[in-house]
């Protein structure tokens, strides 16, 4: 596995997060259970719903933190895999007909429908499983036992019902509502923000602590940069296209599904989307010295087109 | 919470075991979050899949290795909660019109048929993150750190893709086809045993460590009760009748599914079963003083009626 590039001004961030991603990539590979152990069909699956596409933004964000406090870096990818695969399941059972009942992902058939329904319904819940494997492999990786056990019960509070199975949750029983501000907030904070926070907070947990006003700083930022991805998502939907999305644009619309634009507008969702970006990098000025990377994450996840 | 019974002669098996199921009851009323918090509906319906029924034979296995090494009760509890939660999911996710399409569960209707699809997929999901979040607690009930990520790891292993996952996605591949009895055995000692290995192990990880010759006595033991659960399952989906299964009977009949009735017959398979539970009795007389629980539950299993 190719050493990370140093964070300086000079390495550009396209090359160290092509860098990151590429470490990633194959660290998930090694975790996904090859296709010719059993039961084959269901680790097929499992490989295909994971490898091969995806923004890695977790990831990113993990060994981002990482960075900021000086973590190991093989315990990085552990918790990038971790929150990754937690990622990757909920995308499987999202599309499930069930749920959002979507077809295409990432420019791919969906899982269930490759694989069938109750295949992609097992897909899901061993790749939940399969993240917590992972991130206990952390404390092989240079991460203490006391803070592989504090990651462990971040990223299951992350997952569960108060934070991403409940946004969801609550998401679904939006559905052709005209929800307020701050339910929709609440919402994606739930759904979106609690992995994104979560990502931040296991990077910089597999590393030294830092101090409470940068400890207070990157849980700004994390909050900051968790909801902005949402309010862009939100954009994207209703500005993107299919093509470039890899998914397919104008669903929420078509569900009638509450979101910022239909809330609060196109422009107003612009405005909060780049408010949001201005708050992550004020919190990267407090942070100082090590936060380039966290600073550029911000920057990518507000001016991304899909 | 009351104080549970010493494990001696004079105290029955059925006074002991009352009490483990109540102490357990009240800590998955407590581990589950309150129906009052949002999403409610999300929270109600996973207090319906988990309380007020069930065997509650995993946390007695919990309890029971515990008790022989001498483990805390409080840590225990989180362990026994955790793989009680991850049991009620799979239980959830396996009823689903996509896999088992079960109307009837524990004498209730299923999560499906009282919440809806989409919210027993989220159930489910959101249980199996609870289940680390409730291990993760054993930390801070007297299970040292790094038995608490061995822990989570072997509860991940057990749950997922090699484990009870994967057992699973065997048996949906196996609907209508004649397993030998080698298929048969490692679809059921990945289907079921794992998780209930995993108990046992669990139990006897938050205490203090055995010798090696009684380690490998208790992991006999494991093997053999979790294989022995499933053979009377096969012999009880024959033989009983939904009023005292609290559970559709007959169904793997009616779905096709290989079943050890099916592969080797009747007889043979009251036979095996006693074998097995003569094994596990074998492999408690190694474990000598404090094996008295885990000797009485390994009757249990092969000689319940549900």
């Amino acid at each position: 596995m190719s050493a990370l590039p140093a964070c300086s001004d000079e390495v550009a961030f396209a090359d160290w997060s092509a860098a990151v991603a590429a470490r990633v990539e194959i660290a998930l590979a090694r975790t996904l259970p090859d296709e010719e152990l059993a039961p084959q069909r269901l680790h097929q699956a499992m490989r295909y719903a994971v490898l091969g596409a995806g923004k890695r933004v977790r990831p990113l964000l993990v060994h981002a933190a990482g960075q900021l406090c000086k973590a190991p870096v093989a315990a990085l990818d552990s918790a990038a895999c971790a929150v990754e695969l937690i990622h990757a399941y909920s995308l499987v059972h999202d599309d499930m007909p069930c749920m959002d009942d979507d077809a295409l992902r990432r420019g791919k058939p969906t899982v269930h429908i490759a694989y069938g329904e109750a295949l992609a319904m097992l897909v899901g819940d061993a790749l939940q499983a399969l993240a917590f494997e992972s991130l206990c492999g952390a404390g092989a990786q240079g991460a203490s036992a006391a803070s592989t056990v504090r990651m462990c019960a971040e990223l299951a509070r992350a997952a569960g019902s108060t934070g991403m199975a409940g946004g969801q949750a609550i998401d679904l029983a939006s559905v052709g509502l005209q929800l307020d501000r701050e339910s929709l907030e609440d919402m994606h904070r739930r759904k979106t923000g609690a992995m994104l926070t979560a990502s931040v907070r296991l990077g910089a947990w597999c590393g030294d602590p830092l101090d409470a006003a940068r400890q207070a700083a990157l849980e700004r930022y994390a909050a900051a940069i968790g909801l902005a991805f949402q309010v862009v998502d939100d954009i994207l939907d209703v500005e993107g296209d299919a093509g470039t999305l890899g998914k397919s644009a104008g669903k929420d619309a078509l569900n009638d599904k509450p979101t910022y634009v239909s809330v609060i507008g196109l422009e107003a969702s612009r405005d909060l989307a780049r408010g949001l970006r201005d708050d992550a990098y004020a919190a990267c000025d407090t942070l100082g010295a090590g936060a380039q990377r966290l600073h550029q994450i911000a920057r990518l996840i507000v001016e991304r087109k899909s």
